[in-house]
């Protein structure tokens, strides 16, 4: 075994690990639907070790965890870091209590702002993975997922960020509203997928952004009225919630380089949004990103350990 | 007893029923939270019997009704008449079926709109009781509620209306979001009340409706960095919501007389909105308006059965 150390993304609803190698290299890997949000802070260690055990020896082991893991209410708080900053601290992060001595656990803090007040957590690490891999990039950073965060990067640091909440909203109303009524049905997995519906309501909220309260009862009356797929009303209420995020997000990427994390799934409609404005992105894989992130991290957490570095080496 | 029929409103979450004279003075009133949405179609007459039989007598007894419990999984299906149209038929509306003949009950159908496709029902009733008071109104009409209308009106006829799912969508995030967190715990009833807040984001969303999505998380980014009150959070959300509301139905009450049916909860609220942006608005009372349009209904169906009418008098 090579393992040499852990990567850990540990959100509200997942925890994922990877065994790496001293190089990086992704060597095993593991989940669990353990999130933060079900967990007490004394059942984050033996959460964790039940799924990384195996790949522990009898020399510590580094961990380091980014996402969820460290607010208030997980293992415990890594403080936000107030934007301008750089992504990631100087020095290594927060460390977590541990009682086996076979790991070290270190938390990356998450980013605050001030004005307008937001505040992001794991996505700063998938940041320090984009820089890792352009060290110069300037423009914003699109990071979709049940909480979107767009960021504007420049010379290395974050200099503001804005989140949207249309991937909760677009689960909300498709489990709880009435339009629930027409929005399943059509088939067994509700996979179904009408991708004209999606781009022609991205347009149409995204000229109309003011508009867009106005729709959504629309595809329940359509529903009863004309019968409309629910495989069709999907796509436009997922069209017209991401059309007005882009409107809304509009001053922060118009006229910047945009690059979106993530390309297969929820990414992948916000690059067909995207598309259907001629808006040009670069798109890059989420979990390359995410582990290059946590990289950055272990690099920080080994350069202040130098004694254990020469020990484990 | 001078009851002479009865009057019923049968929502999606409630039953309400006034026991009137022939003149229309409620004598009785009664009410359940047997709603349509949780009954099967037999259930409809022993729920509305449990409820209203002290008032019946060996006479039959004309009841007429409005709401959901037309709609297709309600007791009896009274099809959308299409606008333009008057708010009610010139017959008598469909009747529900019956086994006890202490009973003959009526149900008032609602209107569809072909282009933008809306449904209501419901509200046809109310809007009818607008016309009582005021026969010759011109404008707008809005209804607030868990789906609020928006009803333009010209010459006796509802000539288009739209459909907001605000009341709802406060409901989904005050309940289910991230955002519930930051929404109660202040007081034990979640009824404090931050008014200034509340105007305050009615105007920011109607002057910046575009920017509404990306407000929305804030109001949990400021209850974990600067403390929001739960009471502001609410008022907060609420104008943000009915503000983008407004903005949105705008070319709908622009330049037009402006009608609110209700004065107290929730349309207090769309008061408070409009009177922020200097809109001049009658506020009806909702249940009066409701009794009005309802007894418009009963005159019709006993205009068509006048050997009815004489045996009763």
């Amino acid at each position: 075994m090579n393992i040499d150390w852990i990567a850990v993304d540990w959100g509200s609803t997942h925890l994922r690990a990877w065994a790496c190698s001293r190089e990086g290299t992704v060597l095993q890997r593991a989940e669990s639907a353990k999130g933060m949000t079900q967990l007490q802070p004394e059942q984050f260690e033996p959460t964790l070790l039940e799924l990384v055990e195996p790949w522990l020896m009898s020399r510590t082991t580094t961990v380091v965890a980014c996402g969820m893991v460290g607010a208030r209410q997980g293992w415990i708080e890594a403080p936000y870091r107030p934007v301008p900053c750089r992504p990631l601290p100087a020095q290594r992060p927060i460390e977590a209590p541990m009682t086996d001595s076979r790991m070290r656990v270190f938390i990356v803090p998450g980013l605050s702002q001030a004005s307008p007040v937001d505040v992001m957590r794991g996505e700063e690490t998938q940041l320090a993975g984009v820089l890792a891999g352009q060290p110069g990039y300037q423009g914003v950073v699109c990071l979709p997922g049940t909480h979107c965060k767009w960021v504007q990067m420049q010379d290395g640091q974050v200099t503001g960020f804005q989140t949207f909440m249309t991937g909760e909203l677009y689960a909300l109303l498709s489990e709880y509203s009435v339009l629930r009524h027409g929005l399943s049905g059509d088939d067994k997995m509700g996979e179904a997928w009408d991708n004209h519906a999606f781009v022609d309501a991205s347009r149409e909220a995204f000229s109309h952004a003011e508009q867009m309260p106005a729709a959504l009862f629309g595809l329940r009356a359509q529903g009863l009225l004309n019968g409309l797929a629910p495989a069709t009303a999907r796509a436009r209420l997922s069209g017209l919630l991401i059309g007005s995020e882009l409107a809304a997000a509009r001053s922060l990427w118009q006229g910047r380089n945009l690059t979106l994390v993530g390309n297969i799934g929820l990414p992948a409609l916000y690059l067909e949004a995207l598309h259907a404005q001629d808006i040009e992105v670069q798109a890059l894989n989420s979990q390359r990103i995410t582990l290059d992130g946590l990289r950055e991290v272990f690099a920080l957490v080994s350069a202040d350990q130098p004694e254990t570095a020469a020990n484990e080496s």
